[in-house]
């Protein structure tokens, strides 16, 4: 038996992105909760796991206050009466601090685990906690495919009942939109291709951002059926259907520290596929000094755990290594990215976004065996060209309510800005990461028409005072402080090399 | 430059125990602010830090919410205009994600940990893992000794311009309040000791909070110093004045997890203990399977760590291994391990709570140089049997407004009941970690009369059905619960060996 106490719930309207219970002091301290403890709710017949906060004000003894987004889930409401009691540490903490001592978890642990973080049974401290434990001490690949099974088993799964679903994942960090090019060159093809994609965190862009210009993104579980058997494929935003809810959460929590480890990358990545049901899929690994992978070396141990954890979890699977030290295309930014996948697939030039489409496009219709080796390239190159591809993505836009069908139509920020070679020569570097920094500083991703259009490419010969790039924004504020930063940065972002270091007369 | 946004302050009422800026959501987009991400707040020529949380509907578009207890320090009030910016993660995550990677911290890079925890510039989050980093990975002597001076430099430091400040500290987890003995002793012999203890985590009672049942215990520096120079010590909470506030929000994270790590926790004794100028001190380390300290082997390793990181901070200590298996004198709670103190101070009895704060006594006299070796044992006792240190403990509670001058004036809970013994024998063991859990649960420490006394001692006999403890609460409910648990936990609480194991006639 345990000390409970009968409290009266009072909403409190704060996003606190996890179930606080809100305590006076004195009434948390006859429950002996300290703040970061649990207690346990009982509430018509159902039992919610909240953790501690006191204050002396906010509410009266007698009263449980609850943060407003997590009633939208159990439906309390201000006045209802509940019972609280204290409930000890989760099981799973002792399971994270095995990990803290490098011990090999098991399958039911890493289940525990996973389960308390979906349940919001572990604090944001103690998932912080087990993601630093598993980036120091490492974990094993039955650990990884346990921890990939585990958080597939916990969200939504997308079933077509259909003998192949394609699909494609970029581990990032490179500008340029190749999943709105190979989505509709696969479909068109025939093919299921249910793609789900991220919104910028870091990047001026992601995919759904970019893919929101022009239609809508957000669409939950039934609406991605109808839209597949409809059209055969979309691109929707993956923050409205609830796939892996516990890699959402250590996502948030990695993303403020930094933190890539290996094994949860890659359980990551191929839990959210195994949640569409994707049967052949490529990885894409840009390698270069400023994204996740540095080294040729380091890209093939990844590689080799992708293929692995596929193998495990019935996922047919290639992974390609690119080139991850050039711009993939000339624009940064949602309305501007957007603008160039329609440009490819219009077929108005063909960069080395539309090849590297081309190539991954490829890549899976030869694992699923549409042609033999060497052959994918050529035939989605022939999707682009025939207009079957951009027919498609037409189709795709369409269905997604969208209301933009040329890249002509898609609008752009209305201040701009060029900035200009400081010196002549041939251009060696035009580094990403910088500017994905300034295209973020013009108002990247938030306003989405903010951003870049390079109009040299790495290898071209330019002069001094020649325009490299332009810089859009809607606020002539944050232009004008994104202009600041291009020229004060110009030689780290663009790397210029003299062609004639010296004239002898 | 930076984009910068003008807001107006509403204070919000709520004890977020951390700086949080509560932005509308598209002020947070505007600002590329997410949450967990830091913006800077200027006002009045100040600069400030907070950690962004979003929400729809608290705050509007112009408003900047602010947590409550936070504007104590800073001073911003409702109607206040400021101007809000994004700023950067600050350098000392790097720094974490460094420690992350198993590289050694240098003295600046620790410096810049321990002052944003202090300036909440780091999030729980990255605290969280820093503290599992250093679990993990381990700090060595120059580093801690780094923690230790930086943690001391953050805080408020008690001089006392005396050449000997004498001290003494428990590594934990035991009950009996050896400090509230030995202070008196140690201050009626002429020299300072000026005790600084915590409040109960996860024991029946801390030392501040058996003091509390006697006196006030929440002082300022001032108080403090204003105390010793008139009686020469007293019995203060740790928590009113400011010592180490780096220390005190790693603990509060440290215990939520169950995370003792050695060097952290050598730092944080003697960071305080350098706080408070002590000179001379005595570090006791009980070393049993339910405390923190599970071997004699950890205890010396502990105890050289103790000595080395003592002697490049400048106290002269000693450190003494101690029976950590058995309970401490008779009392498990605040009031009932007042009273126990009183009752040795009184000389009513001699049990092992005298005994060891004689022998703590007696070490400390030896390191002053009070004595030669081996007889500081007696001359502590002396102090004891002649009445001088329960004089001295009279003016200790006078000093810190008291109103309870003997043992039998300690107010105790009224409702009791007894544990009986389930079998007859000889008592081998009595578990201080299930007796502990027995008093928090009858209220302790909550109830500062709540608690238990034992009846008999390990080594005792005993026939089945006799009292072997009672416990005590002023909650009928949490009695009834506390007796059900120890009856439940009987045999575990309680070992008792049969003295004849068969008759065979």
């Amino acid at each position: 038996m345990v000390y409970t106490k009968t409290l009266t719930v009072k909403i409190i309207d704060i996003n606190a992105d996890k179930p606080i219970a809100l305590l006076h002091t004195k009434t948390a301290n006859d429950l002996l909760a300290f703040p970061q403890n649990r207690v346990g709710i009982k509430w018509k017949e159902k039992s919610l796991h909240y953790i501690v906060d006191v204050t002396d004000t906010m509410v009266d003894e007698n009263t449980l206050g609850i943060y407003k987004d997590i009633t939208g889930v159990t439906k309390l409401q201000t006045g209802d009466k509940v019972e609280v009691s204290l409930l000890p540490f989760p099981q799973s903490v002792q399971y994270i601090i095995k990990k803290i001592k490098n011990k090999v978890l098991d399958e039911n642990e890493i289940k525990e685990i996973i389960n308390d973080i979906v349940d919001n049974k572990l604090s944001d401290i103690e998932i912080s906690a087990f993601l630093a434990a598993v980036t120091i001490n490492g974990i094993n690949l039955d650990e990884t495919t346990d921890i990939c099974k585990a958080m597939t088993a916990t969200g939504d799964i997308i079933e077509f009942n259909v003998p192949q679903v394609l699909d494609k994942h970029s581990i990032g960090g490179i500008n340029g939109r190749v999943s709105m090019i190979v989505t509709p060159i696969i479909t068109s093809l025939g093919y299921i291709m249910p793609k789900t994609a991220s919104r910028s965190i870091s990047s001026a862009a992601g995919t759904a951002d970019c893919m929101e210009v022009l239609a809508d993104v957000s669409f939950d579980v039934k609406d991605i059926k109808r839209m597949v058997a409809e059209v055969g494929g979309m691109l929707a935003w993956n923050g409205k259907v609830d796939l892996c809810p516990a890699d959402d959460k250590m996502i948030k929590i990695r993303h403020g520290l930094g933190l890539d480890p290996e094994g949860l990358v890659i359980a990551s990545v191929l839990s959210k596929k195994k949640s569409v049901s994707a049967t052949h899929l490529i990885i894409d690994i840009p390698v270069g000094p400023t994204v996740k992978v540095r080294t040729k070396e380091d890209g093939e141990r990844w590689a080799n755990k992708f293929l692995k954890i596929s193998k495990d979890i019935g996922i047919k699977t290639k992974v390609v290594l690119t080139n991850g030290e050039v711009p993939c295309g000339r624009y940064f930014g949602a309305a501007l990215e957007a603008k160039g996948a329609f440009e490819v697939l219009e077929n108005k030039y063909f960069d080395n976004l539309a090849e590297k489409a081309c190539e991954i496009s490829g890549c899976l219709l030869e694992l699923v065996g549409r042609v033999e080796q060497g052959k994918g390239y050529d035939l989605a190159r022939e999707t682009i060209k025939s207009g079957q591809a951009l027919t498609k993505f037409k189709e795709i836009i369409k269905i997604q309510n969208g209301h933009i069908f040329s890249s002509e139509e898609v609008p752009i920020a209305k201040f701009t800005e060029e900035i200009k070679a400081e010196e002549s020569g041939k251009i060696v570097v035009m580094d990403v990461s910088c500017l994905t920094k300034i295209a973020r500083t013009s108002g990247a991703p938030h306003d989405q028409q903010a951003g870049i259009i390079l109009l040299k490419e790495v290898g071209e010969k330019v002069k001094i005072g020649e325009s490299i790039f332009t810089i859009h924004s809607n606020s002539q504020d944050k232009l004008k402080i994104a202009v600041d930063q291009a020229k004060a940065t110009f030689s780290e972002t663009i790397k210029i090399e003299k062609i004639i270091l010296e004239e002898v007369n």
